[in-house]
């Protein structure tokens, strides 16, 4: 028996800011940063999870997590491992908090980084990756997991047993099949829009070289640069290549339509986040209006009942789940069921810092034990700052392979951590986290 | 010339928990909260605000709205005071901080706190309430004012500046009106779930004797209480008496359309926050069921995009916009906008802890230079907590009546904010903070 004794949270960031990786239509100067988390016991093994921000606020997230330690610490461990499903909704639903939110924003992520950790300590317990951790319940124990209120005008409990127990038909030969050839990728790499053209075009032929076969360009900024980027994309990977876009919320529903119909003769696989996340109807529109150009969003969703409408709209083609948006790995399985419910792929956001490493556990767990087979599934790939985590990704001919070490994945190197914490690790010493426009005086 | 010089926040709590002042069906035990903020100058004067929470929680709300100090602390206050339609943009699309949300949460709470801060001042400084500093604006200055990014589609910038102008028409004779008349209340005093039926009869009485015309239970925990209270209620104010429910978001949507149809004999008003309150499509489906009783939400809507989408779908009859929940009064200008466009009736949240004093500004505004007369307007009355607000509202034969003192109304008194500091003021020293069900050792 052991017994949760501290929640150590952590503000580490990446100077990310001074080279534009990561510069989109909308977030032209981020700091990848993590509020890190770490669930220490009294025995010798901790769980660790992280929420990904990227910079300002990433104090004010991390304050957030730690308020959720009287929810853990005195408490058995043993037992909260044992009923992971209870421990979500006791989260969710402490109705102070819950105030907050409701369901959403920096509380629901904070209750996520908690919920992330303790499945790491769980799966580090069974010394297991996180995904078998999960591939290895029965569905009935996997349903106990999910909150399905405010889901069943959309998915009912029978139909959510009935698809995880067709899931657990041939499972063992799904996990043969992941491991020889794993989830396919696809690369975000060359698409940033701080990046020349000439980057953009030695970038691309680098993710062809190494084996993607599906790439994604930034756009939203300007229009007369995102026809010269897609142009030249195509160009380069040729007729048929799947060139998705990505703007980043910029646009309204009108604006969207228009330009993703001028983009549509350079034939884009997706148009991922038109417009702001939680308009469902405005999705729906623009759906109708650019197909055949696929819609795709999920990165900032922040719970199950936004998917269910998108889901029940008809408003995307793709759903992209997030590994620390929503309310962790128990939200997360009722998202895979819902786009399971309405056979729509779910296609991972990632990159950031350790999105990679952790939400392919959720992809690996819905190819082998949910949706299954779908040759449409595919997990974003953004090669940035993986060296700092203890299981970095294992990417081989573009596809993503499943690692075989316990825990879900989260776990960054220690010196890493001490050299980018905020603000007097050694990377920041001297710097100032400079506001968009204002100047910035301490807080007194 | 004055420049702001710190943000000022204060933890404060009442601690209404120990006489269920406040209990409903999601929220059994709050201890209503106030994140309270002063902006202050280097001239003799400050703003303030506050934004409202229920207890545990409060320091992360805190924390959030100390994080926007650099985007004002060694600013000119007269620059931003003149222009807080930028201000308010500049904090919403701070790129780094809307991630945390986006536009929703934590952080959106925190930046309405600013924004009402800042309103808070321009008021005092042209010595005037805050609704009559907004009535005293041209429609195409209060146009300014509003973001109608990701509205567009719902309500163009010709349309809100042609029911600007609409409403500026007249103004001169409602102002005299609403000096003389007010705007209607109704009363949520005697409806609170911990109460027993005597002190719910006792209270209804003193509701119709006070000159309410309208009053609101709280419904949701369990059927058969619910079925003999509205019977009770029903009884004492006899047929016709306009009765909502709120159901706090107790329900899914098959729950709730059963739930109210159990109820509809009593012939209730509306029913308010059936379920979670950014499902928009259950809401739609909700209000067809159950009609002829009206459907309510909006006190936990995030932004204008979701009040946008739930009058696109025709989900709601009733909007009820908050003070504190979403980015402050240039969000709420935008929410009025919306709802003037689809003639749906604003009918604020209010009671908590200062929301009273705040969401009244809104409502007056509305009816002065929006929406204009509208006998279905009516603003929620709780009569707790009045007597630690400078500005308490005035209530006068069931009516709210325009505040002439200068400011917002979140100013508290000085001794007030004293006594209730979380966790060392007089009234809470000895107090633990008890979480929902687990033990509470301090963070080590």
């Amino acid at each position: 028996m052991s017994t949760f004794t501290f929640v150590d949270v952590q503000d580490v960031r990446f100077p990310t800011s001074r080279s534009l990786d990561g510069s989109d239509a909308m977030n032209p100067d981020p700091d990848y940063s993590a509020a890190y988390l770490t669930l220490r016991t009294d025995a010798p093994d901790e769980g660790t999870s992280l929420v990904f921000t990227i910079g300002r606020g990433n104090d004010v997230q991390s304050a957030a997590i730690a308020a959720l330690a009287p929810h853990l610490v005195g408490r058995d461990v043993e037992e909260i491992l044992a009923d992971l499903g209870g421990m979500h909704r006791q989260l969710t639903y402490d109705s102070q908090l819950r105030w907050l939110g409701p369901e959403k924003g920096v509380m629901t992520m904070a209750i996520g980084a908690v919920v992330n950790a303790l499945w790491d300590l769980r799966a580090r317990r069974e010394n297991r990756p996180l995904w078998l951790t999960l591939a290895s319940m029965s569905p009935e124990e996997l349903l106990d997991l999910v909150d399905l209120r405010y889901l069943e005008d959309a998915l009912t409990r029978e139909e959510a047993l009935e698809i995880l127990r067709r899931g657990a038909e041939g499972k063992a030969a799904r996990i043969d099949a992941l491991r020889e050839r794993g989830v396919p990728a696809y690369t975000t790499t060359p698409g940033w829009l701080g990046y020349s053209d000439e980057k953009l075009t030695r970038l691309l032929h680098e993710a062809r070289d190494q084996g993607f076969e599906m790439v994604k360009l930034k756009v939203g900024a300007d229009a007369a640069d995102d026809e010269r980027r897609m142009r030249i994309a195509r160009e380069v990977m040729g007729p048929g290549f799947p060139i998705a876009m990505d703007a980043n919320q910029r646009w309204g529903t009108a604006e969207a339509i228009e330009a993703v119909r001028a983009l549509a003769p350079h034939d884009p696989y997706w148009i991922e986040e038109p417009t702001y996340p939680d308009d469902v109807l405005a999705h729906a529109a623009i759906r109708e209006a650019v197909e055949p150009v696929r819609v795709a969003t999920g990165e900032q969703g922040a719970n199950r009942v936004l998917f269910k409408q998108l889901l029940q709209a008809g408003a995307i083609d793709v759903l992209q789940a997030d590994a620390t948006r929503v309310a962790g790995i128990n939200e997360n399985l009722a998202i895979l069921l819902l786009a399971a419910k309405f056979d729509v792929p779910v296609c991972p956001h990632a990159g950031g810092v350790g999105l990679c490493e952790m939400v392919q556990h959720i992809s690996f767990f819905d190819a082998v034990a949910v949706a299954g087979d779908d040759e449409r599934r595919r997990i974003e790939f953004v090669d940035h700052l993986h060296e700092h985590f203890e299981v970095p990704v294992r990417i081989e001919r573009g596809a993503y392979m499943p690692p075989e070490q316990p825990g879900g994945g989260s776990r960054m190197h220690a010196v890493s951590v001490a050299d980018h914490l905020f603000p007097d690790g050694p990377v920041w010493a001297g710097e100032q986290a400079a506001p968009d426009s204002a100047p910035a005086p301490a807080l007194r």
